[in-house]
C-alpha cells in the first residue's frame, strides 16, 4: 500500500509508492526508457486488453467497451502512485503525519491514432480530451476522500513520459500539493487587502502591457508570466474569473481548444518540437475558493538540465526574459 | 544587467540572467556539456589566469595570489548570474516588483588536483572547503545589500555541473529564496506553538528511531527525512541547535567534515558515483532566527529523470521508503 508522508517543517506532503522499487541499482542502472513496439502499444485500438479495463471513453458509434471506436479513453494508471480501494486511515507518528496512500491515478489516451500529437491535433478533438478531464472530475469529485484532482501531461521522455502514445494524467489526491496552496494563499491574501482576484489583475494588466501576451482569444489569454521560472513559460488563463475548471462553460471549452492548440503550435515552430509538461491548476474539491482563485494551465518546455539545484532551493535562474520569449512566440509562422 | 523579479501570487523572487542567452536555438540544441581538455581547466594550477582575479585562497607556503600553491581556491564566477557592482534599485510595475541582478556569484574550487572528488578527499580537506564556505560568508555578510548567501554544490553533468574540477558555489542574493523562507515559517510556528526548533525535535525523535539514521558523530547527524522528496535524500544536522553556520566550533568543522565525507562515501557506495547536489540552508542575514531556526545541509542524488512534473507541482512521488535508503546507506561497506 502506497503511503502519504507529510514533511513537518514545510507541510509538503510525499507519496512515497514502492510498488515499482526494487533494488538500488534500478536507480542509477539508466537504460533509456524503451518504447514498446508499435504493434504492442497499449494505447493504440485493438489492444485494449493491454490496458486495465476502462473507466470511460467517447465512442461515437456507441460500441462495446474496451475494444476499438473510441476517439478518446480513459484507463487506470497500470503501475499507479496511489490504491483506489481501502479507507484513508490517518495517524501521527511523534512528530510526523501520515496516511494510507488512497486516491486514483489515471490515464486519459488522447486519440486512438498512435502518431498523433495533442498539438497537431484538429482543435474539436483536444476539445473532447478537455471534456474527458472535466468528466472525470466531475465524477471524481462525488468520492469524499479526495481533496484534489491533479491533471497534468508529459509529453516526450525528456519530460518523463514513459509511452510515446499521446496520453494525459489524473491523479486524485486526498492532499493538497504544496505549489496549488501557496498559490491559493496568495490570492486569499491579494483578495483580502483589495477585494479582487489576482489573477484577474494580471489578465487587466498583462493585456494592457501586450508585451507578454502569446496568443488570444474571446475567453483566454496565453502569456509567458511575469517572473517565470523556466525559458518560454507559458500560462493559458481563462480572461473572465472562474475557480473551477470544470465549471466552464461549453464555448470556453472549445476556445481552450484552440488557444491551447495555437500556444502548443507556436511552441513547436519556436522550440522545434520540445518536450513538454502542462499541469492544469484548478481550485482544491472541498474548499471555498470561488472569490478569489482562478484556474489555469502551465505550459512548461523541457528544455534546461539542470535540476537538482532549483529542486532544492526553490530558487531559478531564467536565461530569457518573458518579453523575448513572448515576443518569438507570438511571430512564429505556424 | 540581470534583473530579479518577484511573482505576485507565490511571492518567488527569478533571476532573469540573460548574458549567456541567445536565440531560442541555444534552447533546444542540447549538445553535451563539452569539458575542457585538463590543459585547459581553469581550475587547475598553473592555470589560473583563465579565471577572473582571485577572491581569496589557502595558501600553505603564503606565496603569491593567481599563482599555483593554494589547496582552495575562491574566484569569481566567470559567467555570473547575479552583478555585483552596482546600486539595489528597486521598484514597482503595476502588480509587479523587479530589482536590479545585484549580488555576487563565486566559485570554490575544493581542490588543485583535477581528479580528486569532494567525497575522496581526507576529510582534513573538506574541512578546509568549509572554512571557506565559513570565511566568504563572514566577508560577504558586511555587504549590507544581502539577504541571503546561497551556499551549493553541483557534481557531474546531470546535476548541472558544467566543469569536472571539483568545485561548490555561493551566489549573495538580496532576497532571501522560496524555500528557506517556508523553513523558517515553519519553524518559527513550530516555536511559537511549543517553545521548541522544530530540528531539534527531529534530531530526538530520529536517535530515538534510529531506522532513518545514515550517520552519526558526537556533533552531527546524516539521516533520510521522513517524507522525502527524492531517492537517498539526506539531511546532515548539527546535533545541538545553531542557526547559523558560520558561527559552528572548530570543532564542529572537523567533524562536519567527517560526516560529509561519510555520507558521500556511503552514497557513493550504494549507487555507484552518482551525480548529486547538496545545498546548505542556513540563516538569512538579517533575521533575527536564532531561537527557532537550525542550519543543515540537504544532499540530493540526481537519480529520476523527471523533472516538469515536480517543479511544476511541488508534489514528489518517492518510489523508495526512507528506511530502506537509510538501511542501505548505513550498512554500505566503506
Amino acid at each position: 500500500m502506497p503511503e502519504l508522508r507529510r514533511d513537518p517543517i514545510v507541510g509538503r506532503w510525499v507519496i512515497i509508492s514502492t510498488e515499482r522499487a526494487g533494488r538500488p541499482h534500478d536507480f542509477f542502472q539508466h537504460e533509456p526508457v524503451r518504447q514498446p513496439p508499435m504493434s504492442l502499444c497499449p494505447f493504440c485500438p485493438g489492444q485494449e486488453r493491454l490496458t486495465p479495463r476502462e473507466i470511460m471513453a467517447y465512442r461515437p458509434q456507441h460500441g462495446e467497451p474496451n475494444m476499438p471506436g473510441w476517439t478518446v479513453r480513459v484507463v487506470p494508471n497500470k503501475f499507479p502512485a496511489l490504491q483506489v480501494e481501502g479507507d484513508l486511515d490517518r495517524e501521527g507518528l511523534g512528530l510526523y503525519d501520515r496516511m494510507n496512500g488512497i486516491g486514483a491515478h489515471e490515464v486519459i489516451i488522447e486519440t486512438p491514432d498512435h502518431k498523433d500529437a495533442l498539438a497537431d491535433m484538429p482543435p474539436k478533438r483536444i476539445e473532447d480530451v478537455l471534456w474527458a478531464y472535466r468528466d472525470r472530475m466531475v465524477d471524481l469529485k462525488k468520492d469524499l476522500r479526495f481533496r484534489y484532482l491533479l491533471i497534468f501531461k508529459n509529453h516526450g521522455a525528456a519530460a518523463g513520459a514513459t509511452l510515446d502514445h499521446t496520453h494525459s494524467q489524473l491523479i486524485a489526491l486526498p492532499v493538497t500539493p504544496t505549489n496549488v496552496l501557496a498559490e491559493i494563499d496568495g490570492c486569499r491574501t491579494h483578495f483580502q487587502q483589495k477585494e479582487r482576484c489576482i489573477y484577474c489583475d494580471i489578465v487587466r494588466q498583462e493585456t494592457g502591457d501586450a508585451d507578454r501576451i502569446v496568443a488570444e482569444n474571446p475567453e483566454f489569454l496565453c502569456l509567458t508570466p511575469y517572473a517565470p521560472r523556466f525559458p518560454f513559460e507559458m500560462w493559458v488563463l481563462p480572461k473572465r474569473h472562474a475557480a473551477y475548471f470544470e465549471e466552464s462553460q461549453k464555448t470556453q471549452f472549445e476556445l481552450l481548444a484552440r488557444i491551447l492548440s495555437e500556444s502548443l503550435r507556436r511552441m513547436n515552430r519556436v522550440l522545434s518540437q520540445p518536450a513538454y509538461n502542462f499541469i492544469l491548476h484548478t481550485s482544491p474539491l472541498h474548499e471555498k475558493t470561488g472569490e478569489f482563485y482562478h484556474w489555469h494551465i502551465e505550459i512548461i518546455p523541457k528544455l534546461t538540465q539542470v535540476a537538482g539545484f532549483e529542486w532544492g532551493t526553490g530558487f531559478y535562474i531564467n536565461p530569457v526574459t518573458p518579453e523575448e520569449s513572448a515576443k518569438f512566440l507570438r511571430e512564429a509562422e505556424i
